[in-house]
């Protein structure tokens, strides 16, 4: 780290410019412009050859950053190339590397350099694109972009825009979270339940009910309680290995029900096509058949997985959401395409509207006026709307399906081997059966182990596995067991690293069970 | 447009190329990378240096990218230049130019080379920051991005993260928008008070009263809805001339005192600094006395004018900051920082952190534990984060304070200048002070013109001036008049642009006029 460690301060004043008053100050200049950013493509596309090279997990404490950067903000002006420097030597390698080759946790954050390329041309003409006057081609574009992975995925006809002016039809909109994607059609629901139960107003809110499993995101409960919603109306319906950690519709009948008998009113269900623990996938179709008989919106989470269903042969796990309400994937995840990318997709955009639009005076104009076109502006949280739908139209229109779907298959394929390696070591077990890419394994407890001496090795071949630098992976807890999660397909992965990290896992394992290896 | 006019799918089937099923897919392949982003880089670079000969508005029909562009997604991949192609033939022509130097719509989306740099790496780290764990670098240059802005700003030390472990400090995060800010406060504010009423529990969420006047943002509104409270209990203060346009803090400690009588319980203050029809200021210090009293929350929307506070001469519209809870200031509107960018600031972190935290099993981890870090997770709507630090911390880091008064000063000087020549021509009148880069004006009803007459002509000169293509500029309604808004500060602006302007507005003046110019 240099001459950083032991004078942090010391880089800013020897390289800091001293500002004429004088100098126009150009921050767009196109000198400028190609300067900064050829370097920082060259300090990226560097990254990313090297970061295979760095510990995946750095090894720094909480605080580690202001000991090397500056408290104050500088007074002066600096070269680029200084900003460039501290970078390289105090921030990369304090970073966990999403895009390392060896990092296995959590969901991958999958990238390419059409999405980029994409980010960076949306990063520069910097449109805000709260209604279609504002920004008539960046609204198109998501609107396509949206499109086109809809007929990827096979969605149903509904969930496009491609609908006649004043239809009340559907159509979609690229938000930057999940949880952005929960809340909005969250609160669309409650509004129209609110609506249902006659008297109207927030005074019937402690009478709405709303459906999830065990295994569904924390992001949703979060955003049950922005809602508004009572926490004791938030029905987490408990599931387990019988139903491989999937919801069973029958439960969610009979507690509806039970809701209904009870004066409550079943407002949203929120469904889970590769659940964040397991990759567990509830059945949408029987779901759905359940909660409309009870008037509740339908709301798909295929955060992770959805992007999978752009191959055939994944395609049936989608089976039923013709009669969904909303379904959200985020091809951040597993589509190749950079933060922030949550695609929301409502068969009926004018719920979504009812309870977004908002029409203030300096923002009025003739395209909206018109309804042909729909405001993004209502049909997410904020009013800003970044050109998102660039990226993800880059990632399609430069890949096309098949170099994504090969993108899809390479990983579940890499993750199968992993999978075999986990099922062929008797000191190891799988936990789950994997739907996707990801392998949910633990130390087999074996001999005079308990259930819990297992967990406790678990948890150290995981602390190990994380130190060495060389893998990280994380865990979660599967049926009251501590559970390791193995998640394929960070974007420079192949099938060497799945080797390496697995020789690395086996040695580990041996380590920790003292020499049984 | 060329070929794409006459064949729209002809492109993709001429160019799009025949993928082998045995090519291996590397989406980061070090040589694409490179070539891809230096291609966009170039492209940038091109587009900012002709954006100021493009029709500022486009001359286009809701649908017209769909009758450009193929309806359905390529099944093989294709050369990134073809992407890069239908970009400029097709998305281009459409767009509208917020960095075009005649933009002065709205309010300008700002931006710079070292933001544009900052956002491209951190769209190639692509890093996800839920948790210090899953980025501690990209959390703490975030903390420091925040902590530094905060010291140009000369902010309250209180809202600074440079805190002891375990203090219930103050602290930021950096948001999509500033709804979301509201949102996150306004649910704290309102978690609170549901604590306060003793009863708990959402039964007395009709009981919340909250504050905000006619010239507060609409998305305050929409937040409002989204956290479930009553709409008859949103208490829009109205404002007028004799204030200019600010809220009285006596009309509020009236209302509030009724509210209280009512049986209500006065929640949260939304204060704005800078409204976006006429940038009016509320009298912060003044509005927060009257609510504290209450036991109200206090948020001060400087979405726009914040920017500003870091020249001493401007500071002065945020005294009272020291009494307020929150503050959310939009580097991406004023402070050369590329879309998406809003500061929150916070007197008390947990106070945000009590409503919003989620701890699911997969993201427990030694740091979160310790107390010692605060997950960015927690203080926002969504789970993922997006490195938004980089790039605000690469602006202050290459610019420095210096260089960043200049570019307020200049955009100021230069709305002066445009006020001048407003305030020199009889045919038209400002109607409302101007505090910072924006001016509001109209036609003056002169001769025997009734305001009507001049409302009307105020419209036409708009429609007219954007038809043009040579400038963009919206509307807002004041005390009832349209009132057309002159927005300076779009990054490209100098001078010879708001004099050219200046000019076209003259000759449109008189050419609405008849002949009276």
């Amino acid at each position: 780290m240099g001459s950083l460690d032991t004078n942090p301060t010391g880089l800013q004043l020897q390289e800091g410019a001293i500002d004429g008053a004088d100098d126009v100050f150009r921050p767009l200049d196109s000198d400028d412009v190609r300067f900064y950013l050829h370097k920082a493509v060259d300090f990226v596309a560097d990254y990313l050859q090297s970061v295979e090279s760095l510990p995946v997990l750095p090894d720094v404490e909480p605080g580690f950053l202001r000991r090397l950067l500056s408290q104050a903000p500088p007074a002066s002006s600096a070269p680029f190339d200084v900003a460039i420097k501290e970078l390289r030597v105090a921030v990369v390698p304090g970073m966990t590397h999403w895009a390392s080759p060896n990092f296995f946790a959590y969901f991958p954050a999958t990238n390419s350099a059409a999405a980029i390329a994409g980010d960076l041309v949306a990063s520069a003409m910097n449109t805000v694109g709260f209604t279609w006057q504002a920004a008539p081609a960046a609204t198109e574009l998501e609107a396509l972009a949206l499109d086109w992975l809809a007929q990827l995925l096979r969605l149903p006809p509904a969930f496009m825009s491609t609908r006649g002016r004043g239809d009340r039809g559907g159509g979609g909109v690229i938000l930057g979270t999940t949880s952005e994607a929960m809340l909005v059609t969250l609160v669309a629901a409650r509004d129209a339940a609110l609506r249902r139960t006659g008297r109207g107003g927030v005074s019937d809110l402690p009478r709405l009910a709303v459906y999830a499993t065990d295994q569904t995101h924390s992001a949703f409960f979060k955003v049950c309680r922005l809602a508004g919603l009572d926490p004791a109306n938030v029905r987490i319906i408990r599931t387990g290995a019988e139903t491989e950690y999937a919801l069973d519709a029958a439960k969610l009948r009979r507690r509806m029900q039970a809701d209904v008998d009870a004066g409550l009113v079943p407002t949203y269900v929120c469904a889970t096509v590769g659940t964040t623990s397991t990759n567990a996938v509830d059945p949408i179709g029987a779901i759905a058949i359940v909660a409309r008989k009870f008037g509740a919106w339908i709301h798909v989470d295929a955060a992770y997985a959805g992007s999978a269903f752009i191959c055939p042969e994944f395609r049936h796990h989608l089976d039923g959401v013709e009669r969904v309400d909303s379904i959200s994937i985020s091809p951040h995840k597993w589509l190749l395409t950079c933060l922030d990318c949550t695609c929301l997709w409502v068969r009926d955009t004018h719920r979504l509207t009812d309870s977004l639009e908002t029409n203030p005076k300096y923002l009025k104009n003739d395209a909206s006026d018109s309804g042909a076109v729909t405001d993004l502006k209502d049909m997410q949280v904020g009013v800003g709307h970044h050109f998102r739908g660039l990226k993800l139209w880059m990632v399609m229109r430069t890949y096309g399906a098949s170099k994504l779907q090969q993108h899809i298959r390479s990983d579940v394929a890499m993750a199968r081997t992993f999978e075999d390696c986990v099922r062929a070591d008797e000191r190891l077990e799988v936990v789950v059966p994997r739907n996707f890419a990801l392998v949910c394994f633990r130390v087999r407890p074996r001999g005079g182990m308990t259930e819990e001496d297992a967990d406790e090795a678990s948890r150290e071949l995981m602390a190990r596995l994380n130190r060495s630098g060389k893998a990280f992976l994380a865990h979660t807890v599967v049926g009251g067991r501590f559970v390791l999660r193995f998640a394929v397909g960070s974007t420079l992965q192949e099938e060497r690293h799945i080797r390496g990290a697995w020789e690395l896992i086996k040695k580990t394992t041996g380590e920790v069970l003292h020499g049984q290896a």
